[in-house]
């Protein structure tokens, strides 16, 4: 993850997840250690998978205390076997355990993302469709979690409702009809969007083709609906198709030719990524 | 969701995610409609589980705008089927567009965590052995998820580390032993915490019976020696397993009598209960 | 300005605005008025102009108090004349008292904006070209000067670097090249993103519609270069005309049939419009 | 500006300031630079002025990335001249790029601010009047623009509501009198305040003078009654004009001997410097 | 305490103290009350003295629910005598029990404060010298404190460093002079400032009077130097005697005529007043 | 205090402590240098005490300026004596004065509950009874007074309301009696909490034993009363005895074998200890 994003961003959200895990004091490590002590911890793949996150689980260690360092022996994107030793975290023992927790929460969660992300991606491997995520993310996750798609390999889709167009069909009737609803946004957002109609019906599609759509999501639409929407648009709009997709059917919809296939399984749905910090000991 | 615990520590982590969502607008709702309208949508379930966080889900609306109201048909911890209507949104149409996935991403994980816990937990059933989730919960959403884990009928382990005492071989190892561990957490932490230890090795349970500790965690050992263990500590003290247990694996440790089993994947890798909005619809 | 971007983006700004201009206490209303009394106050526009920013001059005052009512005389948009009574606000005379301020601050600067987009936005009408607004915004005010301009008629460029993708000379250079900084943004950018390239000679010009740039930025050339733009361009790309462009400049750039015209000049500076609160008097 | 204000409160609305302008993060930057690189960019002015806010804009920097260094040509005061280089920054050329336009949109502001203060100040040069600011400020901005102020070389009316008192006619209407008015702020108000009555008519002047008022504001008043009000306080509180001074019109008081002119005009109406970031180059 | 100080500068500070006591919930009122029930509870005084923080005692509940109601049996300012019902507080049963313990401990220490502050200010009475008191405020409590001083009597010194000028020593000594200090303050300070200059010896007390101290303070001078010092300043300027004044030495301080006593005794050494919440019942 | 609660707890609380004493710029210092200049200052202790605190005295200045040094002569938990040098401080003067307030209203405050402590734990020597604090603290000061507590020598009881489990009349009363609290406790509390019975009578005492409390307070009952409860409790549960203890009446109650004594004087009506900042000079 970017230096800036992660400063500007990420570490308002790490600062709390510490702040959420430890709300006085760490009493274990305080009874136990009233001083500072030198040690070291590994980082330990325990499950094959792709790794992501690893800065964001460096940055926990440092936001308790700025002395503390990570080596890494991976880095984001790399596919880890079990045992593997991904880093060696080096700095005062209490900093190593107090963090542990909040670091691993997040790099297993990020690593299970990328893991399932690269797994879907390389079933569309050898066609020209790109694979999306959606916004069901974990609130407050969200700048990790999309970073993780794209690590495992997806694209991003908008990452919220600030910074893409999406017109429903309640917008649409809002509006008034799907011509309505694009001038209305054409002259509302800032021109720089490109502007998404989601489409249930193959009239739908053909309004919205016709209307000067840059996007047509075809939602929840049969094989036979999707391919004749296909043939409606003929290359006048990009297109996505979207609606519960995962690793267990997405191959069903490889023969399309669409642009985009959009799954929120990616981030809802991924399990973790086993991983666990071990052989804590005193360097001094 | 209790109404204090809601508006004390769930409100400013439920207005952060639709800060989140709404960096600076809704562009595609602020397009279409400049003014407010009444409406109304129906709140589904798709697939058959238990429903958590309905006061979450609300709640997300009427951060938003005070006047919305929702009208409930089933209540937490609901086993609720396949198309069952669960509640009614009413409101300004703007905000139940913009609200919506901010809502269902709580409402949805919750549940889905609900959902496995429950699953679990029914495995438990007839035994004395009770279900424990543990911290390994999505960073700034440990509220939510402890929450859900009460409702499908878990029992929750220490909140975070400044709640409750649990030592570890490398606490142990800076305080000298077991016994000057326990001695050193009880004389330095609040007198109303219980004190856990966490073994490996028989030779570790023999050491934290006798030394006096509340709770013995036997960590990832095998059947044999956790029978074993319960021996030596023979009511002694409370006893709870721990190490990657599932729903498939859970079965094969109900006939030890230990007291507690704990799981991270109640928390860390639940899928989502699949739940969405529909029919939304003018009123006025 | 929408209710839900009022209370989600907005209202925290404002309470901060509200917070800086109060550190301890209105030390001189706390003074004299020990206890509540109701009061009026009447709204007046001291010279002509449009109004901009009355939801946000209204909401000071009830995030002093909730049951402080603005009875309102004009809308936003709206063109007033000096004298004319734009609204009356009623409540406590305390608040009325420690809110105008901020309240008149909010108003005028937002009113200001709006009044000169709409003098420069006059100079293009009969033209196909929009005029635009820049990110040369207030520190912590953009939610409100962006909408100024929209209520003034404009329309809004990107609202921040995350929600837009500029690539200027540093990108290309960095990519190795137009085409390959643009392969590059659509490789990483969410793909609702237009990307826009800006431009400062014809060669990049060239380069950046021939490779497949959705909007071309024409950056600080004069009126022959971007004549010869807009030809080599030919309805390949939107096209955007940028640099210094002010009321006074912009009557010679409308010939030319650019898409866009942005300006920097109407938030970075545009003078406030005169309003003020006059004839405070008590009403029990 | 002093580096304790700098780091207590400037920090934080600069870093809001970078989080307004990179909500998610800098996507055209990341696109085409996913490593940091060494770079260089030069602070150019592009007309004359007077240059203030150099820390300020600096800060933005190291708020991104501590180890950015600026070196400076100038310093805040300083009388720029167009083409004039006035400082290089040096650091990771992705934090050049992504603060650029918040560096910029402070430095230019307050700039602006200085020079249009220093026009003015110079009007009253070899007369005995102070040129005082308001609190006509950009909400979220003045600590800010106050500075600014005094770097143009005018001086600061108070702070905010909290550390000064104002008395207005309606304060004086709620005590029942200027008498009272000033009593009570005597005896509420910390004793370290002057007090100021804001006057409009010759009487209050009296009332005022004869009350004990510190400071006396004569509030919109002709040049005739100026000079008569001056005459009755005859040197028994300080006297301070109001109402609309600008730069064009400020000439015509200079002559009657009061103390200090206050006019919002300094920071409501002061368009901005003219500086750029140019030459952006790799260094390594 | 005044409302809109109360909502803008108080609320923000209670709610972090309702935090700091319930980081998660409060478990022992969930665990038996998972139902709102109505119920009311007594406030009693259980010794004498005067009250003070009654309305910061009622916001705690209602920011817990706003629909609690607190009833008033005294006002701020009020002596109270031991078993005194000074209000009934009225709402769900489980917001009285988990506000409790804050409301109550910023009620017990405000109205110590005004009680040691109501006995040190009648031993002034009779005089023209008036009691002060200082920064030695618990930190993020000044707000509170400051006003439970005034509550009891006692007049409130600068509120912090931004809004009162103190020249010590330190800052003399850096501007090479009384004289030098004196101009530095008031060619920087907002000129609303009075300028207040510590003395330690009577050749600084002849220096600050002539440079024209609009303030000085006599620091842990013995009584005959203080009575030396009045009788240089001679009225050209407000006194004020400071250093380790309690209710116990105040006396002899009396007839020196000075204008004001500070005592920092007033806020950092007051005991609370106790009082508590009795009698708390169902009522449905 | 330890290093990492102070970077996670208390910098936050220390920060907004500088705040709100620093709520636009130190005028006075600012005034006078307006350059840094390097200088020292002794901490000197005024009378004889325990000290606590010192890193919080030590955090301030560094908050301000990390490159301040603080030398430290003493450490938490000594006694000191009047005139004894404490501390050196290292740094730009303007940040020693700036800070200076804020410092030492924590450490005055942290040292008068540790001496105060101190000498209540003395008349517990010689017995099994230990003593405790309580919940009784300084609104958002509570990290530093129970560590002041430990420092003077006792124990914390729980930390707030999430972290220890207290059952009252009231709650006893909404379970229904004294065995369904309990049991309604052990079902929803975290199970690592003790469970506390707080009895006001001797069949509450009976009735909470039988039930299995693992704590039972003796809440203001009479020295017979307590005695005949330990007898009836018999070392079936943890004792601890409560209701306005101070260092006046505490002897009385150490023959009773209890084994834990609660004092919320300890926190809310210890005076500060004296010591204070002196001979700041120069050093460059």
């Amino acid at each position: 993850m970017n230096e800036i994003t992660m400063k500007l961003q990420a570490d308002r959200l790490i600062r709390m997840a510490l702040e959420e895990d430890i709300s006085s004091e760490d009493v274990s490590t305080n009874s136990v250690m009233p001083e500072a002590r030198d040690g070291a911890v590994d980082l330990i793949a325990k499950e094959e998978g792709v790794i992501a996150g690893l800065p964001v689980f460096a940055r926990v260690f440092t936001l308790l205390d700025e002395t503390t360092e990570t080596e890494f022996f991976a880095k984001d994107g790399d596919e880890v076997k079990p045992g593997q030793k991904l880093a060696v975290v080096r700095g005062d023992i209490r900093v190593l355990l107090s963090g542990e927790r909040t670091a691993l929460n997040y790099l297993q969660r990020m690593s299970g993302i990328a893991t399932y992300t690269r797994r879907v991606a390389k079933l569309l491997e050898g066609t020209s469709t790109k694979l999306l995520d959606t916004r069901k993310t974990m609130p407050n996750n969200r700048i990790f979690e999309k970073y993780a798609v794209r690590v495992g390999g997806g694209n991003n889709h908008r990452y919220n409702l600030s910074d893409g167009v999406m017109l429903k069909d309640n917008h649409i009737g809002a509006a008034g009809g799907v011509r309505e609803a694009i001038e209305a946004a054409r002259a509302y957002a800032p021109f720089v969007r490109r502007i998404e109609v989601e489409t249930e019906t193959l009239d739908m599609v053909r309004e919205a083709v016709e209307a000067g759509a840059d996007i047509i999501m075809l939602d929840n639409m049969d094989h036979a609906a999707m391919a004749e929407a296909l043939k409606i648009i003929d290359g006048r709009a990009d297109t996505e198709c979207s609606g519960n997709v995962t690793m267990e059917n997405i191959a069903a919809l490889t023969d399309l030719g669409i642009d985009y296939i959009s799954s929120g399984a990616l981030t809802h749905s991924a399990r973790i990524l086993d991983i666990s910090m071990k052989n804590l000991h005193p360097t001094d």
